[in-house]
């Protein structure tokens, strides 16, 4: 495809000039329109090296208030990076409502370049495509408009470019390792690049071919791509989307009002099998370290259901520079302004660490849902985009446990009052729980269809049994235990 | 001094059991407490490899609610840290107002090792550590408690306990190169240690010994300490402090009334200069890139000034990989819970990267001060704070341009006018902007007092005479070009 790729129409030099300076003027009114609309914009250049991404992009974002935009490169990856999920370094960079986010070499170029030079396999290529095709619908679903754009040159231009910027040494440094290795091996590159295009060429996010042989040329094609693409994405602004059917294989799950609540443990045996199974956790941490096995645990429940002291019992078996718990409140402005995961993203761990999160991004589906916060067809997208942002993680190597502290509406009444009566514990109860109290049963229907969607079989819901915090507690050192075990075996 | 020191007072085993189970349930108590009060705490352990510091650490945090604290890690600095400022790793890791953060090896540790390694010169150390001492009084000043902790055993404890170690495969892995090379070179690290304590042993942030011989009587000196700190703290929450006199050279800067309004530049010579200029910066750009020389450019200015289209010509003659525009707004809660300077160091670019601020950190001074946003003392000390602040730019060899963008109270209400009338320009001005221009006169009095006492040698404004706003833009071109060829010459 690549190789044949004829862009026709170039219009005559006059025309172009023409052209061009009316697209610019356009384009500048399109960053006002944007931002009154508050449609974020990516927009991704990939291509063959030295086909002038680089130098057409910095002519494109000198139509834009420098203010509205962002520009990433890519060809390098942090050690930091490294040690994320794949689409970790390019989910934490999109942008907010209202702003461009420019990738100059996107994820496309990460992972065509880095399957074609051998440091990843075809297997992990395979992954990562999936992932991508992923993450592009789930940006247009979530209001994100993205413009993907591929630079086209022939074999034997690039081969005329890199000679040209290796003979001046102003220049020289810009022609990558990579540049060099792909004018060497050209075709088969394209036949690559070809079909990553071919499978990520989806209606949420579409190719466009640039022809790159002249740089006006490239940019009049780029520009006016982008007025069009910001034209019928302005007229679709909080459009309703499909909603994706999950594909992912579910574990089945009782309803809430099935679990028996009658679980104890005494209090010899809590405090024994609570040294016995931290110790023990204590040594598996260590040896996550050294294996570089990252773990996400996820902890949601009733208010007063005890999720706080569940979670110190396990912190605390942990060695303190391998471990982090976020509790999640409502989002900040900024967070409010990007995709829901984008949060969550950001604070992903690093490889060999643990996270702990206190609430969680299911709260898009609870709180969110019950509450008006996002709209229906924002929650019911959300099962899906959960379970693909879980697979993410599973994908990275992740161990992924989620927990749902369960307990009885007279448990929590009795804790509340509790709470209430209690001057050391004043600060724990507000006027919020007792409100969210009262719809317990709409927030149980929600919980039941929530623990029913996202209980895949690679990040399945564990229940804990919180009428005896104690026993939760033990519960929960065992779920961890065992799925840290069940890990370690299969590496 | 670390040779000999003794800690008196180490109690029988019985007393030493007792006391840590009281004090272990007064810190958690602490930890309530300082949620309350919204008192943020720094903890930072330092001290001889192979003392204890992780483990008695691991211990104390047990005592604590984990979604209030954090710890990290010292020891190694990442590829993207190492081109920051040096505080920049530890600046941007303070908590939140009624939050720890624990240092497991903190800027002590990092700066006196990397000294006695060879990996800095005696310069770049003292420089290190009078920026550690200015780091250590702001925190103080603005209301954080700093705990400094230093691990002291023997030489032969050392040596001891690193055999203990390395002969067990699962320890192995905690004994450092650096650990060894201390152990070896124990007397030199003694004296470099003294040394450093004594010079930063502050009012402001005290230096605690920790006799570490024994694990269990090093956590009860820890957690004893850490309340009397917290109690003293407490006490003083929101107290005033002393404004520390400047002690940079000054320039001499002009007040705004003085400054001529009426320098213009003629269309056809705007044009040519602002093209020459461009290229001439983008020119610079490549060199800076190169020699990785960081540049923060700060923007100031009455609103309607032209700070906007100030900023997009010098981004007109950027490399888009190279630069990054910071719109700063009023800052969001995680931002606010913190140092007011912690949202521009998250913001500050790499090494040879140039950062660019609408609007900056002299908020403090303007606004903050005009609105009654922060105390009195908050933005008297405020002047001297940022020039510490520019200081730390300064000794990471970046250039520092701050620009003052005038304009005269009629030009702003004709240009209010305009954007009143204009359609397309209606956004840009908003209620605020009148209920602003309503207190010019105040806000005179503040910017003189903050150009006076914040144009340093290494950090000066420049005024830009903005009636005619295509001069402004031109004289900017030529400043920042001046500054970058002044410092490309020195270096």
């Amino acid at each position: 495809m690549l190789n044949e790729v004829i862009i026709k129409g170039k219009p005559s030099d006059d025309e172009l000039k023409a052209r061009l300076s009316a697209a610019r003027l356009e384009l500048s009114k399109r960053q006002q329109l944007i931002a009154e609309h508050k449609l974020p914009v990516i927009v991704t250049f990939d291509g063959w090296g030295a086909a002038g991404k680089g130098s057409v992009l910095g002519r494109v974002i000198k139509n834009l208030d420098p203010r509205f935009f962002k520009t990433f490169t890519g060809g390098s990856v942090t050690d930091d990076e490294a040690r994320r999920p794949f689409l970790y370094k390019h989910f934490v960079k999109i942008p907010e409502a209202g702003k461009f986010s420019f990738f100059d070499g996107s994820w496309m170029e990460e992972s065509t370049m880095d399957y074609l030079m051998g440091d990843i396999s075809k297997k992990t290529y395979n992954k990562r495509v999936a992932s991508i095709k992923r993450f592009e619908r789930q940006l247009n679903d979530n209001g994100y408009l993205v413009v993907k754009l591929f630079f086209q040159i022939s074999k034997k231009e690039q081969s005329k470019r890199i000679k040209a910027l290796l003979s001046d040494k102003s220049t020289e440094w810009r022609v990558s390792k990579a540049d060099k290795w792909q004018n060497k091996h050209y075709d088969e590159c394209a036949k690559v690049f070809d079909d990553y295009i071919e499978s990520t060429n989806q209606f949420v996010a579409p190719w466009y071919l640039v022809d790159s042989k002249d740089k006006k040329w490239a940019e009049l094609q780029v520009i006016e791509r982008l007025i069009t693409s910001i034209d019928t994405a302005l007229k679709n602004v909080k459009v309703a989307v499909p909603i994706i059917q999950n594909t992912f294989a579910l574990k089945k799950m009782p309803k809430l009002n099935d679990i028996s609540l009658d679980k104890t443990i005494s209090n010899e045996d809590y405090k024994k099998e609570l040294s016995r199974l931290q110790k023990k956790l204590a040594k598996l941490h260590n040896e996550l370290y050294r294996r570089r096995i990252p773990v996400v645990i996820a902890y949601e429940g009733w208010d007063a259901a005890g999720k706080g002291g569940n979670i110190k019992r396990i912190a605390a078996a942990l060695d303190p520079r391998g471990y982090e718990v976020h509790p999640i409140a409502s989002p900040e402005p900024h967070e409010k302004a990007r995709h829901f995961l984008w949060r969550f993203f950001t604070r992903l761990p690093k490889d060999g660490h643990i996270a702990i999160f206190d609430r969680t991004w299911y709260g898009r589906v609870m709180v969110e849902r019950l509450e008006g916060f996002c709209s229906e067809n924002d929650w019911q997208r959300a099962y899906n985009e959960i379970n693909e942002f879980e697979k993410e993680l599973d994908d990275w190597g992740a161990v992924v446990i989620k927990f749902w502290v369960q307990i009885d509406k007279d448990t929590q009444l009795s804790r509340f009052t509790d709470r209430q009566n209690t001057p050391e514990k004043q600060w724990k109860i507000t006027d919020e729980d007792w409100r969210n109290r009262e719809k317990w049963d709409l927030y149980e229907d929600a919980i039941n269809e929530m623990i029913e969607k996202t209980s895949t079989t690679f990040a399945p819901w564990h229940i804990l049994e919180s009428n005896d915090k104690h026993y939760a507690r033990i519960k929960a050192l065992k779920v961890v235990i065992a799925a840290i075990e069940e890990r370690l075996k299969e590496a």
